[in-house]
């Protein structure tokens, strides 16, 4: 049975995981929900995802939610396919592991307002974000991106040497808030390191190719 | 060498660690970190950990921050010791992934401010929470334990029919708000599956072990 993703491409949860199995070379189905109608609330939805909220994902009898755990299972169950995403060396993963919860702790939660106001109210509304609010948001992701900078002058990715799931938890946000608003691209590029990490994962086939697969501006 | 933890008996994180310390029947040496006092802050404490932030941990050269990343690497070096708390079945373990994630992703976020309120204040100054904002965090508080308890009438834990860092992760939260509070503790006793696993998870060995040790309560 082929591997269903119950989501949309203006959900950076849903990204993730596309991103996920197309770093692993796994085919899928994507069943768009509709974000803008709500359709993510509706009883059939909340049968999949009692939180009302995508993406849903099955895998023949398995059914799972929560974005990062879904990729969790894709790279242990796919272990002999495609990128390794997640060290079986215990030292290696130790540092995946610390950068993947500094991601899901601070990066997500420094975001998801900025994520709101630059991209979502454009997707779903058509509508401009608050500037006064994303001005506000700005000196604590800048902050926060400073850490990141020492890191990654130490190892080229957050992980370590290799690209892992922490580098990968990281790309749909960063897709979206470098794309769209010059601020914020300034933000990420004042910094070397972070600067030729973000252009490096950005630029990976598993990420031109779902970026390119599905026309995520129109909503589709 | 021993295994050493930077924090407090305060902080939510360090106890996170300190159970699974004590699950694992691992002997650890807790180095107080004073939070009143800002030494969390203090240059030698952001080399352990560049946010400013507790726990640091150390496990011989070993060191990390993040209490959950701590707790998985604490799982998978010492898997022959203590609990299990991971599944090595990949279909078990992508079922307490889930449970892992909603804590982190959903429980932490709906907790912060209760714990600030209702436990911060009162550990750090002294003082009383906010009533008129506890008040207001308490109807998303429920509504999130509405689907805890949906999961846990299916299963007796989070992550299946075994205890695991599902279920770990929410102890020290739980600990704090259920204690201090009557309106809290109703809370998660009104749901009859939600008390239960409440009732279960605070009188496991480990957690008892955790909170006599420590004087959490002053201070220390």
């Amino acid at each position: 049975m082929a591997i269903k993703v119950y989501g949309s491409m203006i959900s950076t949860a849903t990204l993730r995981v596309l991103l996920c199995l197309a770093e692993k070379d796994l085919d899928y189905e994507l069943i768009f929900i509709d974000l803008a109608t709500g359709e993510h609330k509706s009883p059939h939805m909340l049968s999949n995802n009692p939180f009302g909220q995508i993406p849903a994902f099955e895998d023949g009898d398995i059914k799972l939610i929560e974005s990062r755990a879904i990729m969790q299972y894709i790279v242990r169950k796919y272990a002999d396919k495609g990128t390794e995403l997640m060290s079986s060396d215990p030292k290696k993963m130790a540092e995946q592991s610390v950068w993947m919860e500094v991601e899901s702790q601070k990066f997500e939660p420094a975001t998801t307002k900025l994520i709101w106001e630059l991209c979502m109210k454009r997707f779903l509304f058509g509508k401009k974000g608050d500037d006064a609010v994303v001005a506000e948001l700005l000196p604590a992701l800048g902050r926060l991106l400073d850490v990141y900078e020492a890191r990654l002058s130490e190892s080229k990715y957050l992980g370590g040497d290799g690209f892992s799931l922490a580098d990968l938890y990281h790309v749909p946000v960063i897709k979206f808030l470098t794309e769209a608003e010059t601020k914020m691209k300034k933000l990420f590029h004042a910094r070397p390191h972070v600067s030729a990490w973000v252009t490096d994962v950005l630029s990976r086939p598993a990420c031109l190719k779902v970026f390119c697969k599905h026309a995520y501006c129109k909503g589709g």
